[in-house]
């Protein structure tokens, strides 16, 4: 896969949602013939007709140190239906509890779903937060267009989710590290089998108290370069957080566990582009011109435009630039969206150039790596004592006490 | 795109599954730790345990003219959960009705699904019949395995299909062109939220009666060339039957419809290589020495190895070397599973060297075409006055009569 390939189906393909349309709205400014399967002159959901059912009987809380990443969820959830003759219809927060689907639902046999992943947080005094939620409700909409199921209004969705948040608010643990992950979830259930646009949808979000990544302190992961598999293609759905982009990894996971390492890192074209790692977005840090350079892939159409990928980009620009300072942020940095190959990472490692790389998502924040297995031998990639570099350490500190609310910005949303 | 890179794909991958292994059983042959996937050590599935519970309320058998494809379900439908502890489970054949799935179940989140069509026709004196289904038992075993869901015995599984197709014979529609199409299911459906082999899965099976695809005779198709999106890349999963490769083709399909045609034809790299024509497999047909020249993309990881395209291609065959003798056949027919360009096509229509071009898939088994819209012109395809061409007219005929038993053959597998 030439570049100059890849530029050409940046450039050339209109329909294509681009990450930039995440701020600018540009998901609505498309064909009349595409813009038919949005539910603009339908019902849009509406937080003043919410019903709210409590349940009967709350569960036991567990104690914080039993949680497994999503295997707890607490007593309700939100649903929303949708169809396509009346658009969005009545909200609920009911008792959490099994869906009844048809077996002849169009997301059990196309895998018409898309999902969000984001945390509220719960500071000493009770004070519940949201981190960047507005990125999360934009990039829903473009998801849901890109595989054909109905858009809607992200700030009353946001309104819903926030209520539904509050009410399950005892759930939300309070040691350092812990939050509640939200998980929006929209789903094709029509109950025919035909691959089209589907005239019912369902949308619902559930709650799940989580504990931190790393429970005892950073632990550096160890990637298996991936060139058998993609994640992603120019063309393909990568940069929409689709559920198609999920399951196909498992197999390609557990080929890298056969070979010793923890994760994939998603090697794409005979250039062997770095893209991301497992299910999150990638940067890699190179020392340059007696400072540093952090590098992450640009939104090409492959790369999900992640919403912690954005926060250490433009935390590390607004550095860079002088408009804010992050302590212990070396001051000498340049940042660049560019591709980068694997030959560059391996001639770094060897030459002394390479300063760290990491992983960047929501569940992890970041994710700090030390090695990748690429074609039979392994490139060492740096890290400190504590398991971080240069760059990443003062930016997750940073990241994650404005997640908290520690660290005062307008990234952190007030639930209650 | 290079050809010799997807070269490199097809031959440096080794667990990547290749469609061979879908007549030597290859999926059994991969390494240990990819193997632990499959539930070899636990129990398989046992028609001996099968439970029967009847519907007390058989529903109205609607009227064969009125059948909407996957629109009407009969009145019972098959189950067989799975467990990593216990392996496959009690089948049971049920009254046909809402699955209960919790909100947090892998399917609804990371797409993880398969599932087979397949048919099943009844002629005048109440025989019936299925058409190749040991090609649909391994086709999904194989893609249980590349998206991490437990594999099975194929014949146990069509035993139970079979019964279910008994107990609901009474809606199999004896109409010419008329049959009862058969969908195998497997989700995955764990109870929590993470990209890993789910501990929980559920595999069903439902049946739709379905009309003929062309009621009035056929009527030839218009495809628009689509450059834009790719249904499948090397790497990725377009050779499995997969949920995945499914609903990210509906925003496409609505693009080809704004434009005026009817379907997409997926064309893949700088050199618009033809791959598959909606979700069907296509065919391309060329005039050559006074003969014709039968070519199919080849399964080189991003081409479905249909069960259609496979009787196509064996049928030529054993004509062509004078096995089988197919009636209106031409003899002097070279049968090629090679790349085709857009070019060639192209060229072959200016030249008058094109004969045909058509869609193969269970649903319309042959679908002729007439015109591609490429790059902004139309590419004419012949098509006859009865909408067919020399080679798909006599394949066709002969097909349909295999299938519906008119024709005898030991693909057609007698169920009653």
């Amino acid at each position: 896969m030439s570049l100059s390939y890849l530029r050409h189906l940046r450039t050339s393909s209109p329909p294509i949602i681009h990450a930039a349309s995440l701020r600018t709205g540009v998901w609505r400014k498309v064909p009349t013939y595409l813009r038919s399967l949005s539910s603009a002159t339908l019902a849009d959901i509406d937080p003043s007709r919410l019903e709210v059912i409590r349940t009967s009987k709350p569960k036991e809380i567990p104690p914080s140190s039993s949680l497994k990443f999503g295997h707890t969820f607490t007593d309700h959830m939100l649903t929303i239906p949708w169809t396509v003759e009346a658009g969005w219809g009545v909200p609920q927060i009911r008792p959490y509890g099994p869906l009844e689907l048809e077996p002849s639902s169009t997301v059990l046999h196309y895998a018409q779903t898309i999902f969000e992943g984001m945390k509220a947080y719960q500071d000493p005094n009770g004070r519940v937060t949201l981190f960047r939620p507005d990125m999360n409700m934009k990039r829903m909409n473009t998801s849901a267009y890109r595989i054909a199921l109905p858009t809607f209004d992200g700030d009353a969705l946001l309104e819903l989710i926030k209520k539904l948040i509050r009410i399950d608010k005892s759930w939300i643990p309070r040691e350092p590290g812990h939050s509640l992950y939200v998980r929006p979830t929209l789903i094709g259930n029509q109950r025919a089998i035909g691959v089209a646009p589907p005239n019912e949808a369902l949308l619902f979000v559930i709650l799940s108290p989580v504990g931190p990544y790393y429970p005892n302190g950073f632990k550096p992961v160890s990637l298996y370069g991936t060139t058998e598999y993609v994640r992603a293609s120019p063309g393909g759905t990568g940069a929409f957080k689709l559920g198609v982009n999920y399951a196909p990894g498992i197999l390609p996971q557990k080929h890298a566990a056969g070979q010793g390492y923890d994760q994939n890192l998603w090697l794409h074209g005979p250039e062997h582009y770095l893209t991301e790692v497992g299910t999150m977005n990638m940067f890699v840090v190179f020392n340059k011109d007696g400072g540093y350079e952090l590098v992450t892939p640009p939104l090409d159409g492959m790369i999900l435009p992640g919403v912690t990928r954005d926060s250490v980009l433009t935390l590390a620009r607004e550095h860079a630039s002088g408009v804010k300072t992050i302590p212990g942020l070396p001051r000498n940095i340049t940042v660049s969206e560019r591709p980068v190959t694997m030959k560059e990472v391996k001639e770094a490692s060897k030459s002394g150039r390479l300063a760290e790389l990491f992983g960047a998502g929501t569940a992890a924040v970041i994710s700090p790596v030390d090695k990748i297995g690429y074609l039979g031998e392994d490139v060492h990639i740096p890290t400190g004592s504590d398991g971080m570099g240069p760059i990443s350490r003062p930016i997750w500190t940073e990241l994650v006490g404005r997640q908290t609310g520690a660290i005062p910005s307008d990234w952190s949303v007030v639930v209650e």
